[in-house]
């Protein structure tokens, strides 16, 4: 039998659910000499696991865990020097530590649905409680990481038996959002 | 109760399932003087109900119906000074009647996992037969050409009940399909 693969290690076993009342806290990188931390003051949204080869995720993950907050909630409190852009063309501004790569928070800044929001990876949390990831994007995705494409259906299923409902996209009400605020723009929609 | 939105005539009410020896026929454009004919040489695949806003669809429909067969199974056999190309620099090069404005076929001539197969519309054969749609793909997008958002629970539901899988992508075996070819052209897969 083959070893089954490795989701993320926050995942493969179960999660508990998160607090309700969970209100912000400070991400931390990995770094033990003078970590970047960063502030979210405030809560977090559609937490999931993404399976895309751009967003941070630990060695042997092969899917991240990722969340948005408003950028207002977003403050670098310590060892911002360290951070850098991966890719400053790309929609979501993904800010890593230079030293130890853990991305610590990503803005959308360009004119888009996700406008005005940071993406943000909740395991970097020094507390718990953060809202458990609700279900997995981009699954497809992570054959373009090398996982091989006959794995796929155990891949889903596991996903599956986890709770995380897998979509090769975003999940069906963020991609409606998406497309609402397509039609909005374009004027096809005007409510 | 508000009006059901009609997903497409041929789909709203159930279809019967296709000729498993279907084999091929010919496309006709819906002028009644000098319409576009294209003869398809060999079986279609991967029928499916599209809510994309680029397909062609009838009046009236949500959901176009588009499936693939190889390029080389294409022909145009009568009227095809008729055609045009809708947008040449789209992936699918749609060829459409510029008189009555259906699209008969669209190669994808560029560098992609579909590259070689031509994009086309089923319930344009004057047979009947093809095999019929197996899932419903970028059903989020057709709130982009108006339908309400809050509607999309009923047309999930409804595409449900047809044995028409929603996905706001492609199907996850296609999805896979186009991450296995990406992740052989970078070289991160091999076989």
């Amino acid at each position: 039998m083959e070893t089954p693969i490795s989701l993320h290690p926050w995942l493969d076993n179960g999660f508990a659910k998160g607090d309700p009342g969970f209100s912000g806290g400070t991400l931390v990188c990995a770094c033990t000499d003078r970590p970047v931390k960063v502030r979210i003051s405030g809560g977090i949204a559609h937490n999931h696991a993404c399976g895309c080869t751009k967003c941070w995720k630990p060695a042997d993950a092969t899917f991240s865990i990722v969340a948005v907050t408003p950028h207002e909630n977003v403050s670098v409190i310590e060892n911002g020097d360290k951070l850098e852009i991966v890719d400053p063309t790309a929609l979501i501004r993904r800010h890593r530590c230079r030293e130890c790569g853990v991305h610590m928070y990503g803005p959308v800044e360009r004119e888009h649905a996700f406008q005005g929001l940071d993406f943000i990876h909740p395991e970097r949390f020094q507390e718990r409680g953060w809202p458990e990831p609700t279900f997995a994007a981009f699954v497809s995705s992570i054959i373009e990481a090398g996982v091989d494409p006959s794995r796929m259906n155990s891949v889903r299923n596991h996903l599956r038996q986890l709770g995380l409902e897998p979509y090769d996209c975003l999940s069906p009400d963020l991609m409606d959002f998406i497309a609402a605020w397509t039609a909005k723009k374009s004027g096809v929609l005007t409510q």
